[in-house]
């Protein structure tokens, strides 16, 4: 294995770090709309792409946002509905995240991330979380104008790296990512953070892990 | 407008008839793994069509059944799980839709379904409603190996009847589907049985209706 493409959302940051400011705007109905909010922002992400009308994450995620809100009849000011926004900058990163791509780097090997997320929303919180230059590149599905798991766009991995599916290891811990990675060949370690079954579908990964520092562990030992 | 074309599942037939069945075998949980149930089996349809590992919709259903089991940390035997799958072959329509019907082909409309269900699901579900005489066509995406909302399955309707888009009407009760036929150039009408918000995606339909009479009103006034 010569390089490590990574998933952003969930995988380095905690989208549920949204849920405290979603609690606050919105009393008793927060959590409820902010896990709809995220579902929904997947769900518009595979219809957008089945659809062939590409908009981009940025765009998806005002939108579903919206449909969060309709749905549980609540309503924001224009400020507190850019304020909500703004925090998909500033997302919380897990405490393993760190530590864990400091080990992997110093092990030599090269880092990316390969995300949903429009170039506009990945590099801030990015460097929000000072991670910068911890990756080499930041590829955004943007470029390829569709959306996870179609295999366009875990072939800009390959393309990057100029290897074979097999000599990249993807890490995720959304268990629809990690069996579109497993079909597309990558070497697929999955961060299930949440304690989830496995999916139904697909073949699965190669290797499940609690946490990064589990593929630490196995691609860096001390 | 010269035929109609009509969704199946949720527009047609109601999938929440399984829900009794479920509640039987899994008392205290039927009704949560029914919703997770369906919602599984749309997100892998989504899955499977962007990563272009088809499956027929009936293995999905098998799939996203298990996924809905594991997931609830329940278990059925061997029988119960071809019982409650067998369910599927036997949904009830819902109650306005034989009226309806009958009004749109006595004014001499062409009917057809098309649907994400594989030929073995959908022929007897309708045979067993007493459907089958009133639709000229049973479009199944099984003949495109893809899933809605892939423009490859709507070109099914155009293709069967020669004609233009925006000479089908498309029927459906998912709001992701009639974005899809929207975006294909149906003239689209949604049959919003659940008092939902329209989707923040696309364009919204041309004609929202409580249920299929609403479309026989329009379209076949008496």
């Amino acid at each position: 294995m010569i390089a490590l493409a990574f998933d952003a959302y969930g995988t380095l940051f905690d989208v549920r770090s949204i849920e405290k400011e979603c609690e606050h705007l919105l009393p008793e109905a927060g959590s409820r709309i902010c896990a709809l909010w995220r579902e929904k922002q997947l769900q518009y992400s595979w219809l957008s792409a089945l659809t062939g009308r590409y908009e981009s994450f940025w765009a998806l995620t005002e939108r579903s946002l919206d449909y969060a809100l309709a749905t549980s009849r609540r309503t924001l000011t224009e400020s507190q509905r850019a304020h909500l926004l703004e925090a998909y900058l500033h997302l919380t990163p897990y405490p393993d995240v760190s530590g864990a791509l400091t080990r992997l780097g110093d092990a030599g090997l090269r880092l990316s991330v390969l995300s949903n997320g429009s170039p506009d929303m990945l590099l801030p919180v990015i460097e929000n979380a000072g991670f910068g230059h911890l990756f080499e590149a930041v590829l955004s599905v943007d470029d390829v104008q569709t959306f996870k798991p179609s295999p366009k766009v875990y072939a800009m991995a390959t393309s990057h790296f100029d290897c074979n599916p097999g000599d990249v290891g993807f890490v995720t811990s959304n268990a629809w990512d990690a069996l579109g990675a497993k079909a597309f060949g990558f070497h697929v370690f999955w961060v299930n953070r949440a304690a989830s079954p496995v999916e139904s579908l697909g073949e699965p990964p190669d290797l499940t892990v609690a946490n990064l520092h589990g593929v630490a562990d196995r691609l860096a030992p001390a």
